[in-house]
């Protein structure tokens, strides 16, 4: 046991499923669990997600090893700055953000001297319902996470945050931070924008009731991220936002060109988008499978 | 027993399933399977989706009370007008065409003077799989079908095929030709042809390896359709694609916006759009709810 007081701003799906899965493990003496709306924290004291509750900043991270910063991605500035207040040199200071340079840009404003103790991290785990009643101590188990460390990182504080998470059962891979948000601009953060933007687009047309009830499965899968938490996604886009209209940009080419095949009826071109995309999909399913299960799964990973 | 000699050409997924959930009922006397691919076919037999095949089209539909016809759009035209020469003048013809403008289209080019018993069809099911090994005798169960009947067609035809779906687990509904096709594609077709072009965009990337190593259950989802048939749907968004581009150009406009509040930094307009989204399919989810199990579920629905 090396983490006796693990802090975690904010129990909401996130931080909410990391208490569950560090307090199943043992590894930590105690969880503690802070946030600003009192229903919330009291909610994930009842539901038992964390030890104890500390509605107060100051003294919730006072004499805390580890915080984990669980909030979204818009409040992290004005958090890092409170938390610079309080917090102990050597207490180490992670985050769950779906965006890395910004939160390094805020990290770097507000903890002037010191980052040696600051790792930045992403679990790439997620699920349509939001909040500490979502919570669940298997949202971790073989989802990779990415840490991004910064050069003034200390190595020991980067292996402790991997050992966390090996500890909840994920893969835990490092990365640049610009290449953190290149990728996940593409893969999660673009994706959702064309869901949340389908579904608004539909739901102003005429019809939009007819529409809805005739739409099946594919629509259903299509559509699942446009359920995800409107004020999250609108901080991660605008967070990441060079990031996502470049990739944005390189879809628009795409889509000109499919949208100009279809009037051209030119079925060559379009056949040969969909085959290409089909087995770029397969390919990427079969990347999927070979997630390993991670090596440390018992409570001696730290 | 109504049916005696229902006669399935192209034993594919949504083919291969009809026959599996109508041979389960027993309406049917006989069920014979038609395929241009005489492997296909003898796979139709071996997994005994089909009662007998027949590889000679004439052969196959002679003494047919029945027709139902389930290749690709595209091959439409030309199945329509072979079929012409050997139907039976009472024989009920209809189809699974996921566009139905353009079927009825080439319904009436075909069938010049009898169109009584053309009943233009549309069941809203499908799987990520396609083929005959995938086919599925309850894949219509509690599913959305569409007849889009055209002013000749016969009453009493029309109410067999409806019968012969309702037999099958389906909840049947009619519609007019073109509202089916704007419908479907808002639903179906829009998002089909955004999820392709999406993979295909992403795996043109400098770094697609990596992109698509990181990506999660939500992209998953996201692209799940896109692994869907390339040529099935190449023949769709041709096939439908007066109403394909509008339906894109509306979101084109939604996309154009989103883009431009994130360029500008604009956090209220996009929350409004995500707000908007996320309460649209929630209501969308709940129209879901309420599709009925049918009615006539026995043999007797004949």
């Amino acid at each position: 046991m090396i983490v006796k007081r693990l802090v975690i701003l904010g129990v909401g799906l996130i931080g909410g499923s990391l208490a569950l899965a560090v307090r199943k493990t043992g590894v930590c003496q105690q969880v503690v669990g802070w946030g600003r709306s009192p229903g919330t924290l009291q909610r994930a004291l009842d539901l038992q997600v964390v030890d104890a509750i500390e509605p107060n900043l100051a003294a919730a991270v006072r004499g805390a090893d580890m915080v984990v910063v669980a909030i979204p991605p818009g409040a992290m500035q004005g958090m890092f700055q409170e938390l610079a207040k309080y917090l102990a040199p050597d207490a180490i200071v992670t985050d769950v953000g779906s965006t890395k340079g910004s939160v390094v840009a805020a990290a770097r404003m507000a903890f002037t001297t010191e980052l040696a103790h600051f790792v930045p991290g992403h679990p790439i785990a997620g699920k349509e319902n939001s909040g500490v009643e979502a919570a669940d101590a298997d949202l971790f188990q073989r989802k990779r996470v990415i840490l991004t460390p910064i050069p003034e990182t200390n190595p020991e504080a980067l292996r402790r945050v991997r050992a966390l998470w090996e500890c909840c059962g994920a893969e835990v891979s490092e990365m640049e931070v610009e290449h953190h948000d290149t990728v996940l601009a593409a893969t999660s953060h673009l994706p959702h924008l064309l869901a949340f933007t389908l579904v608004d687009a539909l739901a102003h047309m005429d019809d939009s009731w007819e529409i809805f009830r005739y739409a099946a499965g594919g629509f259903r899968d299509f559509t699942r991220i446009a359920s995800s938490d409107p004020v999250m996604w609108r901080d991660i886009c605008l967070a990441n936002r060079t990031e996502l209209l470049t990739v944005l940009g390189r879809y628009n080419e795409g889509l000109t060109q499919v949208a100009a095949a279809i009037a051209a009826g030119d079925g060559t071109r379009l056949q040969a988008v969909f085959d290409h995309a089909r087995k770029a999909r397969e390919h990427f399913l079969q990347l999927e499978v070979t997630v390993q299960a991670p090596k440390n799964t018992s409570n001696r990973c730290f």
